[in-house]
């Protein structure tokens, strides 16, 4: 839910990437990203993007289009030597304007194709000195094609290289200065904070959280988005007078969603639960083990993605076969056979037996039907039992988690260290 | 530069991301790149493309800019619960639809919500199950949100969501046959082929297979693709009359190519090497287990990430601590002691004791340095030592991998899985 951002006195940006590459997938269009991400933090509202073809009636569309919607629009790509460069020409076609020769360019253009040995300036080369009348071009230090800017219509159009190192540097170096100026005091920056939360369905955290009601000099929108291993929301402050008064409403959101979020939330640097599992157990200088079957080895993974896992694992184990539950965990033999490798009674046998012979503080044990075969009417395919024991404590779950076995084998594993959180929380439901 | 493809017969193909975060930039558009080489490679002439944000009028302008251009839309993102999810009211809006509860898809989502425990529909949820009358409505067996496909204006409309895990399943499962047949005999489709090889880099390769000269009635194409554990061949077969004569020749193509493939190839139909070493286990009746120091999990869990694991792999051993490769794998200390854990030594016994004590048939040994920490002169951060043993035959090997953790991490990991390919085929080298 983004409520409703803007007055409309806050300049609106477009980006059109040209390049028959973007379409056909053969090239991830980062420069969009890139460019998105740079105007929302200048102030921006980014309401616009398209990619389009190598095609003059292409490119004048989408200028048409974008003219329609913003006031700054950003074009990229298509500026360069070869025939299919043709962004000037739809630009100008677009706006009725004419293209001449810009001379200094010429200069500049005649003085590479010398540094680089060429006896002379490529006859393609010398259209990318061509430009409207009055346009401003802007040097670029890592390629042949300038970028440039003019004004048409009241919109500021700025046409840049496609090139991701040529169009950033330009971005950087000149052209942020002068859009902060062009714009100056409409600009309102945004600023984000992520809040992450496991365990409860976005539909269900979006119903207990309800609109936010905050509306200072400025508004906090709260977005919900699906990640990994839960719902992280992302508070975002826009139109405050500086970052200082947006930070200090974003706080008192944060704290009003508390009672809300508090069972739910957790913190990591990169927004993974095992970090976060982590990052509990090394700050309460606790040791774990891990006995896994159908996640095979994922959880001991996903702990050991991060660094610094080697103070707080001292190892796992995937018990797969019987004999391995057996030989390497201890679980009796009588369980297995009586109540069959996935029951409750294995699960803690899993957790207790690798927390002994690992000598750790904490151990957890996962077995389950990761599908898509194993399943049965009594333990179908997505049947998880999933223990977690510490000090004198162990508690156990099961769940029938949906999804394939990528999906299955990840919330289980998921699952399991949520529920080790909350034995090391002591308050967690 | 791409010659022009297409008489104005072949279909055009247009999509439409929706999400706030598209423009600001916070998600990088990949379900556009990744829909574009599809549509692409399925024979469609793909012509534009844009990003809006969550706001209805935006939805409803980029529809009705595409559907001027464009035989099929498909568009992407805001099929959710949240009231920040407009696509589907944005796109009704555009196309003058109504939009009315369809009760399949009702009775599906009151059956996952209750499988997920909860008591009832959350409100939000029942705007799920919304449709244009007539609409079809495709399941998502990894997520909530239904797929839609309607005609509408003598255009096929497609609305996916945006979980891009949940796009690209129900594109792959059901939406690309019926793309195939609703414009059948107008897509002009290349043969495209995958060849897959590991532990050859990209450069030697292409040296060694030089440029391709076979050219028929149509012609073939390599591509390198660096890909997770080694570099992807892409034969693209264009300009044949039909899919079997393409095939014939890629045919031609690839048998040429054995001769300085045969050593590095290897076949899994995800392209997954660990998916490789167990269909060849498999097929070879043979069993395995594994044991593991830096790679802390990663090995087993590539392995069971595929179905049918259990019939090879028996289980494994994370052994970070001392402790664990002493007490879990046998490793002697005295071993530990003099040649240090990360040693040709350690790394074969942690490969024969997991296998002994697990009664596998093979087995496999990786410890090493992952970083960040760690390192030292004469082991820095990188250097691992692995090894594979199968019948009466022990192989090691040690390396120091490039990267960060990720990286040293992924590659230690294929290194071990070749060294054990290695092994059963006898003849690699």
């Amino acid at each position: 839910l983004t409520l409703s951002s803007a007055g409309g006195d806050i300049p609106s940006a477009g980006i059109l990437n040209v390049g028959d590459e973007l379409l056909s997938g053969l090239t991830t269009n980062t420069n969009g990203t890139w460019l998105g991400l740079r105007l929302s933090e200048l102030g921006f509202d980014v309401v616009w993007r398209a990619a389009v073809p190598d095609r003059i009636g292409s490119i004048e569309d989408g200028v048409l289009e974008a003219l329609n919607k913003v006031d700054c629009l950003i074009v990229t790509g298509g500026l360069g030597p070869t025939p299919d460069d043709l962004t000037r020409e739809g630009v100008a076609e677009a706006l009725g304007l004419e293209l001449v020769p810009h001379e200094d360019t010429l200069s500049a253009l005649r003085e590479r194709s010398r540094l680089l040995g060429m006896d002379r300036l490529p006859e393609g080369a010398t259209r990318m000195a061509l430009a409207p009348p009055g346009a401003t071009l802007i040097p670029n230090p890592h390629g042949a094609a300038p970028g440039l800017m003019f004004e048409a219509a009241g919109r500021l159009v700025v046409l840049l290289p496609g090139v991701p190192r040529e169009m950033r540097d330009i971005f950087s170096s000149r052209l942020e200065s002068w859009l902060r100026d062009r714009f100056h005091g409409r600009l309102r920056s945004e600023v984000h904070r992520l809040v992450l939360t496991a365990g409860i369905p976005e539909s269900r955290l979006a119903e207990e959280i309800g609109p936010l009601t905050e509306t200072g000099p400025g508004t906090v929108s709260v977005a919900f988005l699906p990640h990994q291993c839960g719902v992280k929301l992302r508070l975002t402050a826009r139109g405050f007078r500086d970052r200082r008064e947006a930070e200090g409403w974003l706080d008192g959101v944060e704290s009003s969603l508390e009672p809300v979020l508090g069972a739910y939330r957790y913190h990591a640097p990169t927004g993974d639960l095992a970090e976060a599992l982590g990052m509990r157990l090394r700050s309460a200088r606790k040791t774990l083990a891990v006995a896994e079957s159908c996640t095979g080895g994922l959880l001991a993974k996903s702990l050991t993605d991060h660094p610094g896992s080697s103070e707080f694992l001292l190892g796992g184990v995937v018990a797969y076969s019987d004999a391995a539950k057996i030989g390497l965990l201890g679980v009796p033999r009588a369980v297995l056979v009586e109540r069959g490798a996935v029951s409750r009674q294995v699960a803690v046998a899993m957790a207790q037996g690798v927390r002994e012979r690992l000598g750790a503080d904490a151990g957890i044990g996962i077995t389950g039907v990761a599908g898509p075969g194993g399943g049965s009417p009594e333990k179908p395919v997505g049947t998880v039992w999933y223990a977690a024991c510490l000090g004198g404590t162990t508690e156990s779950r099961t769940f029938q988690f949906p999804g394939d076995r990528e999906a299955i084998r990840a919330r289980a594993s998921w699952a399991a260290m949520r529920l080790l959180l909350r034995l090391m929380d002591g308050n967690r439901p």
